[in-house]
């Protein structure tokens, strides 16, 4: 049993916590964050220990794995401690929202070749998988183009926003990430977006939508159309267009119910509402990977570098809204 | 050109009238109703020549074919008549309400080996047509079950009720046809029947809804499920299930339109209203077949025999519901 | 917590465990099965206790339920003895293959007014559960016709196919429980059959397809669309059609992936393959309402009246197969 | 009846005399084609009359309006011509690839006042024009993203591409138009395009695909997804996402045939194949605006203002691909 201490007890903490317990090689042995009652009730959740002190993880031999699930802006200091204590590391995204304080925590840990994997839980959604697979399975021939579309339910709140570091960083990272997992790196980027004439986004310098292009090293173009709000739930879609077909993955709902009427016909209800229902089985897919490449002393399948690539792309992002220009990468 | 007389002005003829009109090879020499006013407004539409008394047609040398969608209690005679003045014959279904005049009539005219096409239209339709055909190619493997939904979207007047001969003879016996047209003949019929609580059906000791099973030579086991009324409009699908897969035919909406909502997705519209829309190709290519199998001096793609065959399962599956019992037929 | 013995460490018993694991209100305390390898293997994945002989769950004084997965031919004996010992009972359909020993059971422990619960999981499925909530809701006004499709996607061995009693009472009895879950009881059955020319079905004197219609004491006529196999896997529809418009579940594919090609568009994968994907969540709401009514001390939704009403319609399923009649029930 | 000669006897001027033909108040006048053969084919499809000069177009008095359907670098002067003459005039698309003799042509015609339309069909699609006042009627609310996708199903010939004046104005210029159509003006143009690696549109520097970003007056975000070749046939739709919900174009196959098998469900036919096809009753209802605009002495519903809008765009979409920013218009 690999014994894992959740670092974070906030909601993806608890999505986690939940995925070790359910995982028959994983046990949930700390839960560590300074709300006493944020930590003492998911560690009762699932009758384990808690504390308020991340050291207590890092000094435990007796543990050999840390979810980090903190506040973005601690994430790079509870690496760097628990790497330094030999704990290998699920990451939750992003690493951080400045790209010189990732370079100085790599430049600290690398030499330990620290096992870091990173929290991009929808490279693990069997939907997305599949249409990677089937790609390189030749299926669809050379991809051309890829498309994108992430749509929250509702905006965050206004203390959200602040400290998110900006749409790109915050929500679009894993759209960025996506895009690399499915035809890989990119060499441009460009960016326009909306505050849709709400207050709450022109206060916090920041997007209501945004639609992104980017051109892959492989030549594939690819849009990404991200919104904070969708009035009919959490839209999550993806198209991969080949030389010989494609690949497009779609929205589920909570039933297969259809329904007919005077006014309607093949109405489906409602989408699964946010990421905890949608991504599901993809953080239940993401933990086994965290877990299988630890057992077998592997490199997970994304690392510390894919975290780093992604914040590159959501600066490029920035400031290509900024000028108005085609922003070159990599 | 051939040059087609339409008897009967009603709303069958006017959809025969206006694909005679559009068939590049076809020319609507004469309207022909004992209603004046209903032959003159079908005549002027499409600048044709109209007539109160069929025998017009039928003398006029000029004239090479007849369409007849008189009432079916004229059918038999109006056939006679135009089989004996030397036309080719579409005949609207049902060929006759009773079994033993369809039988004198074809008794007095085979001699003459007569044209005679049935007009059922749907074998016409390009979604059945296909099922068919990639059955015939094997792709489903032999076919055990055939599922055919069929649902008028009101009910019709109790006047047109109590002259129709019943829902078997007069709106399954498209199913029944259509049943043929794609596994072959029935050997066993059965079928329940509700009139639904409603006293138009009960008074006119018909049923509201009603499905039928029957068992195909082939061993197919063959379900209608019928009903006349739909709150959704004309719902018209059919399901071969066979050993390797299967073939659906679904509903058309009038265009491709997807709404999403707080509280439904992937919503359609309303599916197209009744059979003038639904099947105007089939009428068309109906039409289109009359034509080439005459041009081509062949027999048409469906017969008298085709329309008797569809009565015998209509009377079979009256016979069912009266007595409760399986109904051997063929 | 709710302690909980498992009888059967079978197919079914495997994934009752399961649930009864992951169920935060429920523990697993004991698998019973007569095959030590079954009964050691089912305890060991979820380490608990394991017994050669039911009596060790029936006389432990710290367990409060049974669920009976053991073969259909003892399920009346596991029933009496678990009741005797005081015992809460969720019970594997069906409850015996013979109606007189369905009342003799009853009748011995009705006295004892006891808590059984019968495994109709598709019940608890959320599709059909939420048809039947909007049905009631009064969203699609009377219910006139209610149509079930369900069709294995592969048949079973010939042993198991001898013991099962019928595809009537050993699979159609989801349907005619579901047909009475969405409508209510019945009034009248008739069925079809066919074994499909394959030897198999012939030499157990049993069907590989079959229809079956009935009539509801609410008027709604029922079909049921049945069979043994199907090459697209684990087809299980429902489409309840009523006077303000229908409401229909559809199957379920692994992922949202479609494909477009040269030769296709739209194309889903392969539906969920059996029992066990497709209705994982009805087991786990199935064990949550096992749960709930005996923590709140209620009948269960679903009862041993419920078992049996479902065994008198295979019963008369089987007669109308073999006399061509439509029989009365109720 | 209104009188029209068509000017082209092309592949769109067959399409419009296919519509004059079956429109019940227009008649198929004259066709004009400097191609003798083509000209004599499409007049003796229609049993019309021919000619090879424009001149006999413009100088009959009993011709009340042209088609100019010729090659686009020849439509200002025929337009210029035929308002000369006092003919009514539905103008193919683009108006020119030169936005100076665009308005060159407007300064030499405009005091006429003329009635002059575009051959924007689209716009007359039933499922475009369904969203377009469904959005109006406020289902959706405020229009923040409308995404259009077109993809053709083979790239033109080499010697088409060289004379097309490229993707923007050959192709793209529809989806520029129909942007305008659903949510107004643009402000603001950026577009990426590629080549695909392929040596035809090298050689005509021209693009392969393209991904156009704009945004509107009225502050909505516009993405077009373009590409020349779609192995899976003409891929054509379009998405208007709103404040309160989304609507969404989908495509069109030819038959409602779903097929499911061992390896897929759901499975859909080819998509139509190409324009003449998917936009058939567009073409119909376009003729069917310009007849009615005629006789009701009124505006036509989209104008030369809005063939040059389109090309404004076009010709932004160039400069945004050349200088790698956006480009602001309007």
């Amino acid at each position: 049993m690999l014994r894992i201490a959740m670092l974070g007890a906030g909601r993806v903490g608890q999505v986690h916590a939940r995925s070790v317990v359910a995982h028959p090689e994983a046990e949930l042995a700390l839960v560590v964050d300074p709300i006493e009652a944020a930590a003492t009730s998911l560690a009762a959740t699932h009758g384990t220990r808690w504390s308020l002190d991340p050291q207590d993880a890092f000094e435990d031999a007796s543990i050999d794995a840390v979810i980090i699930g903190t506040p973005t802006n601690t994430h790079t200091e509870m690496l760097a401690r628990a790497v330094d204590a030999g704990k290998k590391v699920l990451l939750e995204k992003p690493i951080d929202l400045d790209l010189a304080r990732i370079d100085d925590v790599w430049a600290r840990i690398q030499a330990k070749a620290p096992f870091v994997m990173l929290g991009f839980n929808r490279r693990f959604d069997p939907s997305f998988r599949e249409v990677k697979e089937r790609v390189q399975q030749g299926e669809i021939g050379m991809v051309r183009a890829l498309r994108i579309t992430s749509r929250d339910p509702q905006p965050p709140p206004a203390a959200y926003l602040s400290a998110s570091g900006g749409m790109f960083k915050d929500m679009t990272i894993h759209d960025f990430d996506m895009a690399r997992f499915q035809v890989g790196d990119m060499v441009e980027v460009s960016a326009v977006a909306s505050d849709n004439g709400l207050d709450a986004f022109r206060e916090a310098n920041d997007h209501a939508q945004a639609i992104i292009t980017m051109r892959a090293v492989s030549g594939a173009l690819v849009t990404i159309v991200d919104s904070r709000s969708c009035a009919y739930g959490y839209d999550q879609r993806l198209e991969a267009f080949g030389d010989l077909g494609s690949l497009e993955v779609g929205n589920w709902t909570a039933t297969s119910v259809r329904s007919a009427s005077a006014t309607r016909t093949e109405a489906a209800g409602p989408l699964l509402n946010f990421f905890l229902e949608r991504y599901l089985p993809a953080f239940q897919n993401e933990l086994d990977e965290f877990v299988q490449a630890i057992k077998a002393d592997r490199a997970p399948a994304v690392g510390f570098a894919d975290g780093r690539a992604a914040l590159v792309l959501a600066e490029a992002a920035n400031e290509s809204v900024a000028t108005g220009r085609v922003v070159k990468v990599g």
